[in-house]
């Protein structure tokens, strides 16, 4: 587990900023990423469709680009998660990260031998880059995230990640800190978390970092890192 | 898993055939014992104040021993299940097996970082010998269940066994088909599977080997093996 940040840059280093809005345009993707480079967050969350634009734009950028694989839903085959990857590290520089979204049906139908396979087949083609696996905690009663960890934990992936985020306008909940508490449950000190969906204010951020997240995945990273300013300035 | 066995002997070897009754005299399991070795089962399994008689009676037998620790509960502590283990493999020869009970409670209150440390400083103290995880399915959801299983197999252990068997008094209900097929889909081929707890008749038997067990542990071995003979002859 990673101590909790003592200062502004620390707490930076711990965000993933992201932007997987779909009708996100060109102009506001430069926006996003130029904004985050300068609030100097850790990586970008982003479609990889913007991977190019972003390399084009910012050739000579430190941030790390982090693209949602299988995303939103995680239903896309094996196959399709396995290339996807395989493009993205393509067209990313060395530090690159992975986030994919679990095969949910499959999970809720103890298809685990599938699941794991899905994940250690991106893993495996990541070659060594951090990929961080997407459970969807919203829509698993607490077994299923202790189980769902536990897959992740054994085909090999880096993070557990609570939640795509992405959802909340089905009414899905956001992600807490019990989430993260449970998944550190199941998988130790030897994985990381990642929370996302719902962290919006600075006070959700440091909940979830003193309950054990290692990273933080949201789209309200600027407001977090302006709130923290103002209460240490 | 193991092919489906063709021959009587292959069943015998598949069948660890036990006696744990609490009120058994030194006369019954030196019975036991003989007819055990004269049945070909692959192992006994007893309670571990047995063995001194039993190396005693039979000092030559090729029969494996495999006592029970912590049982029937799985509450005692893991020094004491330690303890137990390396009594055990001080008076036994070196093909002996562990049949270990894991912490149920723990398990049911999510304290899985001390479930997983019960069974990995078991399976330390058993130096490479075969340790056997029993997790109780019979009063275990199904989720519960998968989870059990993740924990025995990141532990070290080599086997799941779903039941202590010792508990029908209290109506528990048997082991079935169904434990050992939900244990698969969680561990995948790496693991082994011992099915006991209700296993009374060569057709429960054959169906738990067809369902994935490896192993069946029974105090009917010599019912199950003299109904084969009938059916065989």
């Amino acid at each position: 587990m990673t101590p909790m940040p003592r200062t502004a840059q620390e707490l930076a280093r711990r965000i993933d900023q992201t932007n997987l809005n779909p009708q996100a345009t060109a102009e506001e993707i430069i926006h996003f990423t130029e904004t985050a480079i300068k609030y100097d967050f850790l990586t970008i969350s982003v479609m990889p469709g913007w991977i190019p634009l972003i390399n084009k734009t910012f050739p000579n950028s430190p941030i790390i680009i982090d693209p949602a694989i299988g995303f939103p839903l995680g239903t896309v085959t094996t196959e399709q998660k396995v290339r996807e990857t395989l493009w993205v590290l393509n067209h990313l520089p060395s530090n690159a990260e992975i986030d994919m979204v679990m095969n949910i049906p499959m999970l809720k139908s103890r298809q685990y031998k599938q699941v794991i396979d899905d994940i250690s087949r991106v893993v495996s083609a990541a070659k060594g880059h951090t990929v961080k696996v997407i459970i969807e905690a919203p829509i698993l009663n607490p077994d299923e995230i202790i189980i769902a960890s536990l897959l992740c934990q054994k085909a090999g992936a880096h993070f557990v990640k609570t939640s795509t985020g992405f959802n909340h306008f089905r009414g899905w909940r956001p992600s807490t800190p019990e989430d993260v508490q449970l998944i550190r449950s199941a998988v130790g000190d030897q994985m990381q978390i990642k929370i996302a969906g719902g962290i919006k204010t600075l006070a959700q951020a440091l909940d979830a970092l003193d309950a054990g997240a290692d990273r933080i995945g949201t789209a309200f990273g600027i407001q977090i890192m302006d709130e923290y300013h103002r209460f240490n300035s």
